[in-house]
């Protein structure tokens, strides 16, 4: 009974993985959960024993990728590889926008999930990685709607709605999340015609970056419209508007949407998921903090029981230190301004 | 009967802080006093032992917010706590500008009021916090009678005419008490077409958020025209009409205002207070000075008897070195601006 045992169980292992139902699906069951970076396994272990649904496996959180500057690209295999033996729960690690070498490094490394991510340095100034040729489930960020639908027709098996990583103020966040939930209200209650309209639009940001490949290589007008047929983003195009139909039908995106960037105390945690965030990631907040063991649980225990303000006024009693921070408004660089 | 005993208590405790009406009265009973910033129990004991009418928890005052940067939030609730428990006056501690979440733990703490401060970091760049939706009564900073009007129609029970926090210098707040008092009476002679066309300016600037929230969305003005419609904050375009209704019949504010920022000197106190403040909040001003204890008691001195220009000569006296400070005009981060 061996080789039908064997079959089976292959026939398993691309069921788990092979599917956009199932790559959504393992993204849900992060749901209601706390992501967290770490930069070393032990830094994992106190993650996972805090409770996080996942690990962020990275080597520099934002907050010094900001103050170290320099190209920032994946991570060391070796760290990452170091990471998934340390802990039980799935470990994530990033990939350079567009990067598709990086992120099949990262698939073939056995990582559970891959966060296509604006905090390393952009390497394709034209596109994302295509997500559906991979069987990892991917997370990307976005600040709007059509950001976060484009990466969903891309593949996308869940958004991190970002704020601004790095700095421990909450503020774009919040300001993303309400550009996020008032656009997906208005999608809520269009008609078919308003519908195609948006859709038109949303597919027009993949003309654009098609069109500037072409006037980059120098391209006259009567050139750009016999270049211009045949893009290969067009099987994507489609994907666009049925993602659309998704969101009007159920009133949400049809993934799980956390939110990203500036998480620094319990509060912050549970505020994100007051406004509707389906869990957050927290970078730097927890490891530039004063106790991150604490902190972590805290913050964990925050995003669990969000609406009860008494337990969690409780559980941000004596956190120590809290990450320094910077305010948002302050910035030179803004890493959530980077993909589209 | 107990059980009817413990009734009533309950019912009391209801109406203690059930109401506008109520949350407003409380605000009232600080009228002519000053509250004083506290940072640990005994500087709350000394501010108590000096008269202040109630103290306002926080980590860092204003000028240290100032000198070290980073981000600022709600203070640790267990520091807070001590501080209730040092001292039988009310104790009041910040959020951060429509950070709701902070707001419920400070409620649930069972703080006496909740000051929604520009001083720390504002978390939400389009909205304050929805007031109305708590018991505990709030305080609000405001430059501008528009300001102190959205803040009133939001459920603000005190208004704080706010100067430069953490400077020592209280042009500022001259500044903006002198724009409020003259805004003030202008209202009171104003007929009802007036007070429409106020009343629509100020309404405005709700509008003005909404629509900030979906040009951030990057749409265009013919969709922004169909996706107008159900503002979140209509409930409260009619709260201004009230509210402006009430300043014209009083001709004040329908609540305390206070003046906050800049207030080094007993005489700051006591010329803030001829020019009608209901009270003033003293931050930085009495802990970053060289006798706190001999000045806090001046201060409040001077606030209660501020049109006795000899006393407040006898107990400007040899008070120790005052808060250096820093001038207004020289500052690269004005806090005042923040909060619309």
């Amino acid at each position: 009974m061996a080789a039908p045992g064997m079959s089976r169980s292959f026939d398993l292992e691309t069921l788990r993985w092979g599917t956009q139902l199932v790559k959504r699906g393992f993204a849900k069951m992060q749901k209601g959960g706390v992501v967290m970076d770490v930069t070393t396994a032990d830094q994992a272990v106190i993650a996972e024993e805090a409770g996080a649904v996942a690990v962020m496996a990275l080597e520099r959180v934002p907050a010094d990728i900001r103050a170290q500057g320099g190209v920032s690209r994946m991570s060391d295999p070796s760290m990452i590889a170091k990471i998934i033996d340390a802990v039980s729960i799935p470990v994530m690690a990033k990939c350079r926008i567009g990067h598709t070498a990086e992120a099949k490094v990262l698939e073939a490394l056995g990582v559970d999930m891959i966060d296509e991510s604006e905090v390393l340095t952009p390497a394709d100034p034209y596109f994302h990685v295509l997500k559906k040729d991979f069987t990892v489930p991917f997370v990307c960020g976005s600040t709007k709607l059509g950001e976060a639908v484009r990466r969903i027709a891309e593949g996308a098996a869940m958004i991190r709605t970002k704020g601004e990583a790095g700095t421990g103020d909450v503020s774009e966040a919040i300001r993303h999340r309400r550009m996020m939930s008032r656009a997906v209200q208005m999608v809520k209650t269009m008609d078919d015609a308003a519908l195609d309209t948006l859709t038109d639009s949303f597919v027009a940001r993949y003309d654009q970056l098609n069109q500037a490949v072409l006037e980059d290589m120098g391209l006259e007008e009567a050139d750009l419209d016999a270049a211009y047929a045949g893009l290969p983003y067009e099987e994507l195009l489609g994907g666009i508007r049925d993602v659309l139909g998704e969101v009007r039908k159920l009133g949400r995106l049809p993934v799980v949407d956390f939110t990203a960037g500036g998480i620094a105390t319990p509060a912050d945690a549970a505020h994100m998921m007051q406004m509707g965030s389906d869990g957050v990631f927290v970078g730097s907040g927890i490891f530039k903090s004063g106790d991150p063991k604490k902190r972590a649980k805290a913050i964990v225990e925050a995003t669990t029981h969000f609406d009860d303000a008494k337990l969690i006024g409780e559980i941000s009693k004596e956190l120590g230190e809290p990450m320094v921070g910077r305010s948002a408004d302050e910035l030179d660089v803004r890493l959530a301004d980077r993909g589209h």
